[in-house]
C-alpha cells in the first residue's frame, strides 16, 4: 500500500473504497476483544499461582517477631514485606509504610490528606485558592482522575524522549506558588514506556518550588517490570534528593499488582522527613493496619529482589513476543507510510500511538465499531482533552496472541480509514 | 472483706495496708498482660485456618459471571460476598459496596469524602465552620480519633441502658444545623454491650436534622457476635427509615474481622440513595477495586448466614466463658462492696466498668505498674477526657483462660486500691 501522506486525492479515495470494504468483512466477524485497560492475562497470573499455597496452617501465619499475621497489629507492615519493598524501591527501609490491594488507594488518599490537612503548617489545600498539579502527558488517566475529583487544576506538561520537559517544570514550580504537585510514572511510563534520563531525574531533586507544600507524586509502577534483558536504570529519586537537600520533594508509590495478582497485591509508600512523619500518624488514624497474611503470602513466594527478578522474568517471556507482535505489525503497516508513529518499549504495559493530528477519536470509534475496545482517545490527557486528538494508548499485555493479532490488523486498519478520511478532506478543502 | 463504702477511715486505712502487701507480692510475679484491644484470640483465629484452603488452584479463583478474581475489576465487589454482607448487614445486595480489610478505613475515608466534598450540594464540611459530631459515651476511641483528625468538634451523648439518649441527640440535631454526624455501635456496643432498643432506633430514624447533610455512622461492628444462644435484635434501620423517609439518614459499616481474621477480613458498606450514588463514584477514582480472592476465599469459607452463624458459635464457645470469668469476679469481690458496677453483655466483645468517680486512672495505672496493660482510662470518652474519671473496658478476648484469671485478680486488687485510697482521701478532707 502507497504512503497516504504523497498520494493524491484520487489515489487515497480509492484506497478508502478497499479499506471500507475490508472494514465492512472484518465487522461481519462480529469481534469481542479488549485492550482498554493493562490488565495481565491469565497465563501472567498462573505464574503466582503457589503464592495462595504458602500459608495454610496456624505456624505459617507469624512473621518476624513472632506477629500472629492474622490478628491486629504492626499496622505499617510486617517487616519481611517492608525489606522486599525497600529492595523493589530501592529506598530505606524505614522508608516504607506497607498498603493494601493498591497503590492508586494510597495516591488517592495522600491527596486527600493534603487536601484536609496540609504539610509542614502549610494551610490545607482546600483552603487554598486554584492549586494547580503538572501533569506530563500522555499520562496515566486514573491519577488525572484523583486531581480532578478533588477539583486541582491539572496542566499538561510536554513529554520529550527522556521524560517530562523539565525547562518547564522547572519554570512553573519555582514561580508559581499555586502548583502544588506533579505527577509522575518515572520507569517505563504509560503510556509511552519512556524511563526518565539520568538528567531528567537530577532536575527534580535540584528544584527550588515556590510552595513549601510542593510535592512529587512518583508513582513507580513499573520498578522491576522490563520486558528484555536489559533493564532501563532509573536513577535513585531519594539518592538524588539526599545530594541536593530536597528529601521532603518525592513521595514513591509502588505494588505487586503486576509481579503477583493485579487485584489482590500489596503496595507501598516511600519517603521521607515530615512525609514519612504525618503519612504513619495519618495511618494510624486510618487503619489498624493491611491485610498482614496477604504480605506474607507474598515474601514468602518472592522470597527477594534476586528470586523476584527471576519471577519477572517469566512475565516478560509472556509479555514480550505480544509488545513485538503490536510493533511488528506497525513496521509491516507504517514504516512506508507513516501515518502513525508509535514507541518501542523495554519494559511496563504500553505502547504509545500518535496518528495524525484530529485522528485518535476516530481511531478508536472505528476499532470499536469493528469490536474492539481500546482505551478511549483523550484519556491519557488531563481532563480527557487531548489537544492534538492525536494519542492512542495500546494495552497488548490481556489478549492471547491470537486475540491480539486479530486487534492488531483491526487497529492497522482503522488507523489507515480514520487517516485517509482525514487526508481526503484536507485535500477537498 | 467489708463494703468500703460503709467502713470507716481506721477500717480502711488497715485495709489499705493489706492490700498493698498483696500489690507488692504481685508485682514480683513479673505479670506481662494485655486486655488493652478487643483481639481474637488464637484459638478463635485457628477456626478459619482452613478458609486458607479455599483457592490454590487457578479454576478456583473465578466468581459468578465467570470473573477473574485475580486481576482488575469488578470495583464494588463480587456477587458473592455483597450477597452475604448483605444477609450479614440486614441490607439490600444493591445498597452494598465491598472494601477492604477494615470497616474503620471505610468510615474514615466516608468522613474524608463529606470534608472535601460534602453531600446533596451542601457545602464541603471543611467550608463550613464548627462542625459537630454527636458521640454517644463511653463509645469507642477509634471513631473518635477520626473525628478528631478531621477536626471535627466532639459531643458526648449520655448512654441509657438501652442506648445513646435520644431526647438529648432529638434536640441537638433537629435544632443545630451545624450537627453533621453520630457515631453509633448499635448492636453489643463497645464498651457496654448494650444493644439499642426498638425505640431507639426508630427514633433514629425519625430524626428530622436541622443540617441537610448530618449523616448516622452506624457501625454495625457485632452483628452476628452473640456470646448466648439468646441473640439480642438489632431492629433494622433502613427498614425503619423507609417507613420514615429517612433513608439517606444512615450509613451502615460491618466487617468479618471478628468473623475470620482480624487483620485479614472483608469490609462493607451498606446505604442508599445520595450516599449510595456518591460513595460509589468515590470508589471508582480511589481505587480498581479491592481484594477479590480475598472475597472469594470468605464466600467459599463462610458460605451463607446459616453456616456464617455455625461459625460463630464457636466462637462463642470461646469467648463466653472469658466473659463469665470476669463477671463472677466482679461478683465475687464486688457485690457486697460496690466500689465498681460492671455491665454483662450478651455480645460482642467488651465489658464495660463504672469505678467511683475520679478511680478509672489511678485503677489503670495500678494495673499497668502490675504488669497488666488495659486500654488507657478516658479512650472511651471524645479527646480522651472522661469526665466523671470513671469508666474502663474491660477486652477479655486475648488472653487465655490462665491468664485472664491472674489478670482480673490483678485488676480486682487495683480497684480497690484506687477505692480505697480516694476513700480515705474523702474522709480525711
Amino acid at each position: 500500500m502507497c504512503n497516504f501522506l504523497t498520494a493524491n486525492k484520487d489515489q487515497l479515495v480509492n484506497i478508502k473504497l478497499n479499506l471500507k470494504q475490508e472494514y465492512k468483512n472484518i465487522k461481519n466477524l462480529n469481534l469481542n476483544l479488549d485492550m482498554s485497560r493493562g490488565k495481565p492475562s491469565s497465563e501472567q497470573l498462573d505464574l503466582s499461582m503457589s503464592m495462595l499455597d504458602t500459608i495454610s496452617s496456624g505456624s505459617d501465619c507469624f512473621s518476624a517477631g513472632n506477629i500472629d499475621c492474622r490478628n491486629y497489629g504492626a499496622s505499617e507492615g510486617i517487616n519481611e514485606i517492608k525489606e522486599l519493598m525497600s529492595q523493589i524501591m530501592e529506598a530505606n527501609k524505614d522508608n516504607i509504610i506497607i498498603g493494601g490491594n493498591s497503590s492508586l488507594s494510597l495516591m488517592f488518599d495522600t491527596v486527600s490528606y493534603f487536601m484536609t490537612h496540609g504539610i509542614l503548617g502549610c494551610l490545607p489545600w482546600t483552603g487554598q485558592n486554584d492549586i494547580k498539579f503538572l501533569c506530563p502527558s500522555p499520562g496515566y488517566d486514573r491519577h488525572f482522575s484523583i486531581t480532578q475529583h478533588f477539583g486541582i487544576k491539572m496542566i499538561p506538561i510536554k513529554m520529550n524522549s527522556d521524560g517530562p520537559d523539565m525547562n518547564e517544570i522547572q519554570n512553573l514550580v519555582e514561580n508559581d506558588d499555586t502548583v502544588k504537585g506533579i505527577w509522575c510514572v518515572p520507569k517505563y511510563s504509560n503510556p509511552q514506556g519512556i524511563t526518565y534520563s539520568n538528567s531528567v531525574v537530577t532536575k527534580f531533586a535540584k528544584l527550588r518550588p515556590a510552595a513549601k507544600d510542593f510535592r512529587i507524586f512518583w508513582d513507580n509502577a513499573y520498578a522491576v517490570h522490563d520486558l528484555t534483558n536489559s533493564e532501563e536504570k532509573l536513577l535513585s529519586i531519594f539518592e538524588e534528593c539526599d545530594k541536593y537537600n530536597s528529601s521532603d520533594l518525592p513521595i514513591m508509590f509502588c505494588s505487586t499488582s503486576k509481579i503477583t495478582f493485579a487485584g489482590s497485591g500489596v503496595s507501598a509508600i516511600a519517603c521521607a522527613g515530615e512525609n514519612l512523619k504525618n503519612l504513619k500518624k495519618r495511618f494510624s488514624f486510618k487503619t489498624i493496619g493491611y491485610d498482614k497474611i496477604n504480605q506474607l503470602r507474598h515474601f514468602k513466594f518472592l522470597k527477594n529482589i534476586n528470586t523476584l527478578k527471576y519471577h519477572m522474568k517469566k512475565h516478560a517471556e509472556i509479555l514480550n513476543p505480544k509488545f513485538n507482535l503490536v510493533i511488528n505489525k506497525f513496521k509491516e503497516h507504517f514504516l512506508n507510510n507513516p501515518i502513525i508513529s508509535w514507541t518501542e518499549p523495554k519494559g511496563g504495559y504500553f505502547i504509545s500511538v500518535e496518528t495524525l493530528n484530529g485522528c485518535a477519536k476516530e481511531t478508536v470509534k472505528y476499532c470499536k465499531g469493528a469490536g474492539l475496545k481500546l482505551t478511549d482517545a483523550g484519556a491519557t490527557y488531563p481532563y480527557g482533552i487531548d489537544p492534538g486528538d492525536s494519542n492512542i494508548r495500546i494495552a497488548p499485555s490481556y489478549p492471547n496472541f491470537e486475540e491480539l493479532d486479530k486487534a492488531m490488523d483491526v487497529f492497522c486498519l482503522c488507523a489507515k480509514l480514520a487517516a485517509i478520511e482525514k487526508l481526503i478532506m484536507f485535500q477537498s478543502s
